[in-house]
């Protein structure tokens, strides 16, 4: 892309996040100019695009591979489309950002991740969090060796509330669709590999989860390969919204990082002192992630360096979120090795 | 503007502050548009607007005022030029935001609040700092009465660094240029009117300030018709960063409001704890507050309703600047009717 | 006192703080033992007593001046006697620790000081807060130098409730039996001389206040021989309890003391976040000040030396009380020297 | 003990914490009384205990056994001693306060336990904690059911420093001698029993503690009855210092408390926000807690009431302790029964 200004993007799934993706390429990516949607709904996507400047919206994903202005795609179709659809991108040389996970199955992630390979396109993935502000800060610090060798990982990671029951019994369970992000955390705070998961999980909330076979609390315990330890708990429902906490405890100190939240006020009544819950939901409290995510992509296109989360990133987290619900079935510790063998 | 969708801007001046609101226009404001910008670097301003699609950039205000398509001027122009361009933008029937302050002297802005009441044209001020998230809140607590009647407001404001001497010798002075804001934000707070002005000013930081007729280092206190009052802490060199923080104390409590952070880390090490510093400066601390004023303002504009600061608030900010200047130079308690008087 | 271990007290007036003071000296001051207590209400006073090993309480003060086994005194009688306890314990060459003011009539408080000066015995005042844990931290920090020179020091204190009005009568008023402690604070905090005074009162809490020729509500500022400002808010009722905070702000930085609080727990619900309310009024706040001040003093009757606040300190706060009280009275900015020549 | 108005006490060891708790008996718990101390080291002791008014200083525990006047005694002995004393005390008839853990063998615990309840007298377990003011506040919000059903407890109990590894060889291990608070805490907060644990752990810090058979980071999760979760993350030494700090999280809400400071000043400088690090060790940090025990323990034997903490308390976290010892050993979930089997 010598001498090229702006990567021209191509993005597959104008739905909730497609569309923060879309508007951010426009609006807060300096680097980006996106010049063709896809969505199955045309006309609406149509209408919505033309306030952002782009005119250029089509129904078939492969008129999006096949448009030769196309540098890089977005990958924001349904879960169960990402393989599928990261492979025909990566067939028509497109640079790929891709929305986690792959796959929920580990032979299609490493197909789709093969793809990319015999390609050689470069792939994003969208671990978002990693781009988050405070967390950020939090793994500059270990890098930089400020906190010392890591030596106990926790993670707080609820959501306000469950999803609909019927994306509970298709989304692979909590370890896959909403703790892989707090796996993925861990791998970045601490940067060595997980050898071994052992989690409890429960389901407290809502029967129906459970009959669906999966859990609404759980507790996961990472054992990494430089001896750190990892501690992450998810709750499908903390009522008082959507919380987020990172904290990285080595050798030389720890750093928190605490919810963000909608103002700094603190109010003080005769009752009692009340202030901000945390910022609702995860467009909130990671939208500056998303911007931050695509702006890296970009540049990581435009200087054809490697980007910052990438296909093994994927396919580790999908390795631990299978141990995970694994150890959480049999009770019992398991090996990732023994995962990825099968 | 029956029947119209959007508000179509001209903006006077692309500086700093020009460029903040013509972004803000473009990209965060829905109900607006930017049809044409004026300044005198012409080219250097048309290639920056090209980024945002706006194509018509102009070197003559005069061209903005004439512009039938034009709706609605923003006014960011040098402050000496504020009155001369909201006359001729009221002349012309555009509605007006501009920039605080209308003018440093008393007559002038009295001349410019007629020709936009003679001409019936909406204007809003830029005292952006009601439309801070904290800010706001507080605000919204003392209106619904959660605080009791105010009793005393508290407000400390004090910047990173002195501004260019050269500056300092044309701003009209600390209370003019800086501590003007807070004037603002006392009323907003206290919901009354100033009666009395009293200032304790100093030169503590730079004795070229003092050797150009200026303070950097002021404490005023307002007294308000209600009885409230209200203590404004000025400074112009905070090493540590912006410090913006207001705190109202009323008959059923306090609600009191922190600096914005960039991240909310904090960092555990043998020597000490550490968190963040303030926001650096105001583009960062109130850079929603900038998108958030232009949104009401398009809002009014379509709606014709009254925005939500007029030139009533203009006027009173800058007889209490008038007011507290002469209380520090001549040490005793200043009346607002006094000033205005003459 | 050579070779001597242990200071010997006699404590005149065992009501609230004359307990307090008992009981720290009997439990917490290593270099102390009581020997003789005095109060009117002797039979009460001596079971109350016996529980701490005190057994020696007599109803006449002049029974603790006469007693030779007696090293020091501490006098907590009623206000309108300090003076004249004072003055009979040094002639009778009793070094004093005396709660504060020594007096409300300036004449007074200057004929005991003259006294202990032709006595040449110790006199330490009971400006307890110098001793808080939070405010002796930022002094300290000042001391250091780590904040530059001091540019403003704002000082909030507001009282729970309102005393009885019968209190309020005979007290001297807000700035004498309320104000006077942060007139203290800012000396202490400021290192320099208060040159001059303004004070803004006003009554919002209760007529009744006003009545009785006081003010419930004040904000005053201190302009210091070094160019410092201080500025102190007042208020006889926080509705939610005790608010007392000092900042330092300075050429190198700031120092914040927020309220303690008697939990540091925060409460996350569907509704909001709550935070304990600060500790409930003095005797819960400042309890472990006012066992500071009497080892302080206890170790400097030891050791002959200069006790930390002395009767200048009381003088000059008292000459700040009056030019306060004459400031909220005549709106008008008074000199202490002017104050002082009266 | 009818009319009565004191408990008499007898304390078995002067050392560290037996100091504390004499101190607190003479000087905060106005139920109690002390008649007699014992301690190999009679002469140092007997100098230390006279500056409390305590005469009454032997040299054999039997002495204090025997000693009619004696209503409770107070085991802070070497840990061996413990089940021994509380035998011979048992036997003697005197309601026991006895310093945790009872014994670090089942068996042991098993027999002092049976004595105890053979002979009838009252037994308090000296798990501080629970009387912690942060900590207490957070269990009262659990059983007013503030919180909802309990899901997840998130414990962080790090240490400033290791032990020496003398004491680690004898101590039992990381979970006998230091997490068994944690695991009492785990139960204080949800109120339900222990059915299984696992625990992770690691030398990380020190390879002679390795070498000495112990762990010196560990991370636990146990789960309970009710079908909450509580994890509890262990270190031997965070460098900036005790880290003390119980979230409980539960269908209704959360509550989290953050430890204690020795000031609440904030330092804003031109590098860095700081502020102050945690208590320094238990004795600062548990200071309130030691006495409140002690309060509790007096009036329950005044009144014949249970103890807060009794016996089952001390045996369950015992049965813990060793189970996480085993799970860490055999990396396996263990759970409690088969441990109490045996």
């Amino acid at each position: 892309m010598a001498g090229q200004e702006k990567v021209r993007f191509g993005v597959i799934g104008a739905g909730r996040i497609g569309r923060i993706h879309i508007q951010n390429l426009c609006q807060r990516v300096s680097d980006a100019e996106v010049v063709v949607v896809c969505d199955v709904a045309v006309h609406e996507t149509r209408q919505w695009a033309a306030g952002l400047g782009v005119d250029n919206v089509v129904a078939d994903p492969q008129d999006v591979f096949n448009d030769r202005s196309v540098d890089a795609v977005v990958i924001c179709s349904p879960t169960d489309l990402h393989a599928e659809h990261m492979m025909a991108a990566a067939k028509a040389g497109k640079d790929i950002f891709c929305e986690k996970p792959i796959a929920i199955e580990l032979e299609r992630t490493k197909q789709a991740l093969k793809a990319v390979e015999d390609a050689g396109v470069l792939l994003q993935l969208g671990f978002n969090r990693r781009f988050d502000h405070n967390f950020q800060r939090i793994q500059q610090l270990v890098e930089q060796g400020a906190l010392g060798d890591v030596h106990i990982v926790n993670i707080t990671s609820r959501d306000p509330a469950p999803p609909p029951i019927e994306y509970v019994k298709v989304s692979g369970g909590i370890f896959m669709d909403m703790a892989i992000h707090d796996f993925d955390m861990a791998r970045y705070m601490v940067g060595s590999e997980v050898v071994e998961v052992y989690a409890a999980a429960n389901v407290l909330i809502d029967p129906e989860i459970g009959e669906a076979g999966d859990f609404d609390t759980a507790v996961t315990i990472l054992k990494f390969a430089n001896g750190a330890t990892a501690v992450i708990d998810n709750s499908r429902q903390a009522v008082y919204g959507y919380d987020q906490r990172v904290e990285v405890f080595g050798s030389k100190g720890r750093a928190s990082a605490e919810n963000d939240t909608p103002t700094n006020v603190s109010v003080y009544t005769e009752d009692t002192v009340t202030s901000d819950k945390p910022l609702h939901f995860f467009l909130e409290r990671y939208m500056g992630s998303f911007a931050k995510e695509m702006e890296d992509f970009a540049s990581a296109v435009l200087q054809r360096s490697e980007p910052p989360v990438g296909g093994e990133d994927g396919l580790k987290s999908l390795l631990i979120a299978m141990a995970a619900t694994k150890s959480a079935k049999e009770n019992r510790p398991v090996l990732l090795a023994d995962v990825a063998a099968h």
